[in-house]
């Protein structure tokens, strides 16, 4: 169970309860591993010496590697050749055999399809599945029973979403346990397809799959699954710009004394900005990850520092 | 309360169970809130309005302004005045006022005694007091409940040293609740007064107050009160050179996804250099600060990044 935290300071700032469920201090740095573990942990034994294979270049790909490492399943995870060092080492690491692919040229869906085929091995999806989707909700649960102890009751819940996994287990957990409380996405700006999608009723694609410094978000649409979920239970979503997750990041450095990867720092970002009203009311929300290079962080840090100095650290 | 923590990553590391109690996730950023609201809680009202003094250009600062604000008294810091300006600013921002004074012509327990004499103001100690001692003592007691709950027992407590308040205050709980348990300090290599006083059997001083990365741990000589504390209470003392703490600091960033200061990671230190067995025990120990400049997080991350290159990250 990873902590529900709360800050005098953020408080002060934002007028309201703020509380936090840090899910980069999660296994693996993420809220990844919940879905993961429970996906995994499905599969009928006949199948475990088959093994499991993802594709991912990040936080499910170490989700994914250690559920399988403490199941007793072996484990393929189709990378990127050009993926971050350090995030295929993490993944080694974490005892799976890595596949690497050249993204120009082969496809990654054909590798995983040809290992699933050959190994009878059984394929674990980032997020449109029903097994990770309940993993997730271990999330909000978690929140519900927290908040409690801390003698609070949320009146909104701010998700991280990307292929809006964390969203539907936790959309559906707080339907059962607080179902007057409004729960909403939050998105990079110009990545926000879940938020559209929700406005217009239907699935509808990101533009792009990259651009924006919030990696672990970027889903090229809502997944099937996990938008029948989120109609009807998610009161709408918000957008962010990287600039307002960088001041986010540094926030969370400065004053959280918290570690947090940009796609896990747009819920902070939303209440920073003054995007959602906190004032007299109990906002929780989710720091989904913590998975962040140290070059980067380097970097926003000191880029924000340089913004505060000068006075400018606006959208 | 802080949360106790664990990570799969660092146990598998140390061969056993290491809690890690993060006092960086604590108000004000480190332990010190804990004594200073203990102690000013204790002030008799009729005294309220005379306010609290209190010396220090960093954490015990910032405990004493939050503790004071919290509890209704005026508060005047009395801080050098090329103290970095953010601590100046973070202790003005808990609403203190900050009385500044030149380390080279000033005497700051001149200033700070002019002040109490003059407003009737009670003097806060940063260690040398039963009050503030029992309020550090706190942090012992939550990592035991909290181990308990965890389902562990810790077979050893590592605690960050510096004046000794905190290691007084957890190894009376310690020695009431979990009598079997060692304690002991960890300090900066050349700065291990307390280690060097316990050894000896009698009050020995630091021969120099600057020259470590660990500013929170540079206390002169351990206190009267507080190594009449750990004489018989802490089994012994261990130190970790600037190194050690900076490849601390870099994992915690790395894997924990804690922001850890300089004086709060030594014993994470200790732990990741060898230098307490870990196999199959449970080993406790105080994250007990946060309160780091980002240049020199940034900084600390560079040359960790460039050492682990190079394959020399020794002492």
């Amino acid at each position: 169970m990873t902590p529900l935290l709360e800050s005098a300071a953020l408080n002060e700032l934002a007028g309201g309860r703020v509380l936090l469920k840090a899910e980069s201090l999660q296994r693996t740095g993420s809220f990844k591993f919940r879905g993961a573990f429970n996906r995994i942990a499905q599969i009928p034994e006949a199948l475990h010496k088959n093994g499991v294979v993802a594709f991912s270049s990040g936080n499910h790909a170490q989700g994914v590697a250690a559920a399988a490492a403490i199941l007793g399943l072996p484990a393929v995870i189709v990378m990127p050749r050009d993926a971050p060092t350090i995030k295929i080492e993490n993944t080694k690491g974490y005892g799976a055999e890595v596949g690497l692919y050249d993204r120009l040229t082969d496809s990654r869906e054909e590798i995983g399809g040809r290992l699933c085929e050959e190994r009878g091995a059984t394929l674990v999806r980032p997020y449109d599945d029903g097994g990770i989707i309940a993993g997730q909700g271990t999330c909000g649960l978690e929140i519900v029973r927290q908040a409690e102890t801390l003698g609070a009751r949320p009146d909104t819940l701010l998700v991280c979403c990307g292929g809006g996994g964390l969203t539907a287990g936790c959309a559906i957990a707080f339907e059962r346990l607080l179902p007057d409380a409004e729960v909403m996405t939050v998105e990079p700006a110009h990545y926000d397809d879940t938020r559209r999608s929700l406005e217009a009723g239907e699935i509808l694609p990101n533009q792009s799959m990259q651009g924006s410094i919030c990696d672990a978000l970027l889903a090229p649409q809502p997944g099937t699954l996990t938008f029948a979920a989120n109609e009807g239970r998610v009161r709408g979503g918000l957008a962010v710009t990287d600039r307002e997750v960088k001041a986010a990041m540094a926030f969370a450095f400065r004053v959280l004394k918290l570690v947090v990867e940009p796609g896990g720092a747009v819920c902070l970002a939303a209440v920073l900005a003054g995007k959602i009203d906190c004032a007299g009311r109990t906002v929780a929300l989710t720091l989904s990850g913590g998975n962040v290079d140290p070059d980067l962080f380097r970097s926003v840090l000191e880029e924000q520092g340089d913004c505060e100095e000068q006075g400018d650290c606006g959208p």
